[in-house]
């Protein structure tokens, strides 16, 4: 392979690693403007966490347990280090895409992603303690795992499912914890009145728009640089159809949801923006402008309608992760089997690969939380939620010279 | 053409797509620092309403109407798409630059950036349904109409006008807009008092600093790819004059601001970066980095004196856009003609440019804002303005938890 | 040189300096966010006249006295412009690494840093038009003269002395200035109650955090582009070793921190995170990801103490800048002699250096602020600082519309 193509497809591999990096400012900026500036802290030591030290575990465990290179299909093992080959460089490597080396950064900025969705829907509530070690299991070897059935390889990309850029490996990976983590959790005190779900406003509407924006920005990188090279007509089609699918979310959501309740809500945009860029993840590189569209579109409804499902059943999602990454992960994964230009993407592959993530992720983020929850217990004290867990567990505010509202 | 280059080409081209899609959260910062905290929320719904419903457009009407290929030279037709030939890339279009994918992308972020020029002029106290059925018609067909005359290859295109990126096709076709909204919409209750200007100071002025240095940012993409490849030369030139003009803007302004007010301002500092980046755009390709220090401090001092006076003829722009964008964005295509390195940049060519925008926006943008006017109404309540558009128009709060002052 | 590879290598030094220049915002936001709100206006005018002037200072004196060629190894000499040849591009230069203009943004970019550094440690008291004075000397003379010893291939280059992209030309060159400028300023009124240091808190800790993570996002650009091209190998190993020292960085000063205080605080993760990203970038382009783990992880552990020891010798450094830019530059240079892959690097060159460094920087700042203390004056009015910088210097607040705390 010539150099300056080789050279010319590892930049644009380090660019989209530097912007799937800074979507965890986007998740930061979201999951504290949707929630109470009580608990923005603890969000915030959170968020840092989960990007430290999952790059650390994934040196230390997740890389090579997630490319394993030839292994049984199900599971490899835990090789510290990054695989890379004497000369640290393998130029051939995935068509000659990039180096080792950005192959590790790149998938390892992924790797955090899936407990940073599980932060947001367990917010405001959860003893950090607990999270920290979901965290570290979850990141350091249910991930891996996960991924190595397909982009590594194994059972799942041998039977035919196909996954671009992880609406389920990524997403819904992180969306089924969500639920499980919400299910054992309960919700804030005050979310439900008598049945019904009461709005919990959100005390950072600027930072939460920000958010959504840095994160639709950083999806140029998740989606584009997972064409594994700089091919001009995959990745400059992968963000066309991610950004048509964004706005079409977005537009969507937000028209729904004004024909529904008869409010420009801002907060409903946001969501259907992160829908439609969830729902296209899983197929950005296999679709025509048009599909994209369509996609963004229902994912954009699917939003509105789920939220308010999620309420209906009392489930309490204070940034609508749920929705978001789990709801419209399964959406985009199935919609691959719809609306491919690839014919060998099938519907039941799909539905198949669906289902055996549905499956681990239940049970392995199951097994985690209610240990915790019957060991070290998962919830803070009804004192220290009232109060905001940024003095108790951080012993400090996040706007100490502001006066606030109480509640 | 080789790969290697062409690859380079279009990963430089995507980077900057996402530079300048990243300047919309630059727009949003800036705007809703500058003003009051009680119109954040629809100040925000706009910017995010823009965004996304200008890329829908830009593929549904846009880029065929604004770059038709063959045309009468004054207007193309409407054809949905994105006008890509069968393989979906032409390897030589533009020199090989890049793909017809990324040529969308970049130019769809580009489209939207007029109607956010508008939304700072009218903020905190137009309709919202007003301004987006305006943003609809001026972003889906005025704009693309404009800019074929020059980068479609138009009449002003054969006459010898030159606009490199966009002095006037974007911000002067803005700005003009925003004139006509701001004098068509009367100034905000409380701004003239006894026939004098007050100051409505802006309730967030970290944001608004960080707008204008997320917008700086985003120029690095809408000058350096408007070089459309991703040649050494052009493309690090075009940055290095970009950046001085920048600098120079910023340092004049608040230079000139002091020896009048005596007073450090930081708003005049950051409208002078803002109308020395908008002063270079139209040429920021063929001139010495002297010609764009002097383009730059020349623009700087245009902001303090274009503020003051459109104060004084009782224009009510809360964010300054018409000083930046209008004054300096004909300053900046009026300095190609006095300074470019291109004998064929005539400063007449330049002037016609210049009357030919201000003729044809100031005639649709008063067409379609008047009609607006006397029909559904342009203007929120006084009650509304008063109490804020956020809990009126959205039902929400930006900042939920924080106490305010009353005013 | 092939084309496609002097294209590719010269976008990738195009994006690093963006990215560079983004630190700017991240540095603006990490010092106001650490802060009270009465003095924010200050902190982002200083911020903003710093890349301003710094840029233009670079144009006119910085780059051709820190890059001067031949040269007596000392000192170069003062010739305004960016030293470019005739063509406007060297395709040779650097090893075709990039044009000429890239080199000199990319350059000045990093300038205007070791002001930044200053900048921090000083907020609060100082005299607004001190620090400006104080910064064109800097930034103008002294930094570029000690940037040539190394980096423009003088005595120290010569002596086999090594700092790839700046822990002590950039960070320790600041820090030095920052410990003489807190030890002339004394510490801010009510900082040091009977000899026991007081915390004074930071009033935004969204911003702080967003501005760390921008730095690390700076920082692939930063460290990234040190390379002076795109080779695959050496930049993609540089973003991971400094992606790696950076969060062992913060995991460690958050860990040490919580063993000796018994508390979760995020401030102190994000000041490892920095100390960590110091310390890697003397010798990010020489180390095993090992090594660069272990590098950050004693960045991380010697934030911890050095905060507590300067507060001990009561120098009151309001951001941390002493421990994570000084202490933790220091560290990173010598730890060049001790890990580096590259045989010729001692850890005697090192030290040399950093004395070297340490006696010019100590004796230019003390020069520069010694005399401007017993002239103009350093240190704002009791009555000032008091009630803060911003109503004083700049006749406004950062938010208007918010209800503050009196303290």
């Amino acid at each position: 392979m010539m150099e300056g193509l080789f050279t010319a497809n590892n930049v644009w591999m380090m660019v989209c690693t530097a912007l799937v990096f800074f979507m965890h400012t986007g998740f930061a900026f979201l999951e504290i403007g949707l929630t109470r500036q009580k608990n923005t802290i603890n969000i915030l030591f959170k968020n840092i966490f989960i990007i430290t030290v999952g790059l650390l575990l994934y040196y230390l465990i997740g890389f090579n347990l997630m490319y394993p290179g030839d292994f049984n299909g199900y599971i490899g093992s835990i090789v510290p280090g990054i695989g890379a080959p004497e000369n640290g460089m393998t130029p051939d490597y995935a068509d000659g895409g990039y180096t080792w080396w950005t192959d590790f950064l790149f998938q390892g900025m992924f790797a955090a992603t899936a407990a940073t969705i599980v932060s947001g829907a367990v917010a405001e509530r959860m003893k950090i303690g607990a999270f920290m070690i979901f965290t570290v299991i979850y990141v350091g070897i249910v991930y891996p795992i996960a991924g190595s059935w397909k982009w590594g390889g194994g059972f799942l990309d041998e039977l035919g499912f196909y996954d671009f850029a992880g609406s389920t490996l990524v997403h819904s990976v992180g969306g089924w914890a969500a639920l499980v983590a919400v299910y054992l959790l309960g919700s804030r005190i005050g979310k439900f009145k008598d049945g019904k779900p009461q709005a919990i406003p959100g005390h950072n509407i600027p930072l939460a728009t920000a958010g959504v924006l840095i994160l639709w920005l950083g999806w140029f990188g998740f989606n584009g640089g997972s064409v594994l090279s700089a091919d001009p007509e995959l990745t400059s089609l992968t963000l066309v159809t991610t950004c048509l699918a964004a706005a079409a979310g977005g537009v969507v959501a937000s028209l729904v949801s004004f024909l529904r309740y008869k409010n420009l809500d801002l907060t409903m945009f946001l969501n259907g923006i992160l829908g439609g860029l969830v729902g296209i993840t899983a197929g950005a590189d296999v679709m025509t402008p048009e599909s994209a569209i369509i996609i963004g579109a229902i994912a954009g409804a699917l939003i509105v309608f789920a939220v308010s499902f999620i309420d209906a059943i009392k489930l309490d999602d204070p940034v609508g992760a749920i929705a978001v990454h789990l709801i419209c992960g399964i959406w985009g994964t199935l919609a691959v089997g719809i609306f491919s230009t690839n014919p060998d993407h099938t519907f039941v592959a799909q539905l198949i690969g669906v289902a055996c993530y549905a499956a681990f992720c239940i049970v392995t983020s199951f097994l985690i939380i209610f240990t915790l929850k019957k060991t070290i217990g998962i919830r803070v004290s009804e004192k220290e939620e009232l109060e905001g867990l940024d003095g108790h567990e951080h012993g400090m505010d996040a706007y100490a010279d502001f006066r606030m509202n109480e509640h």
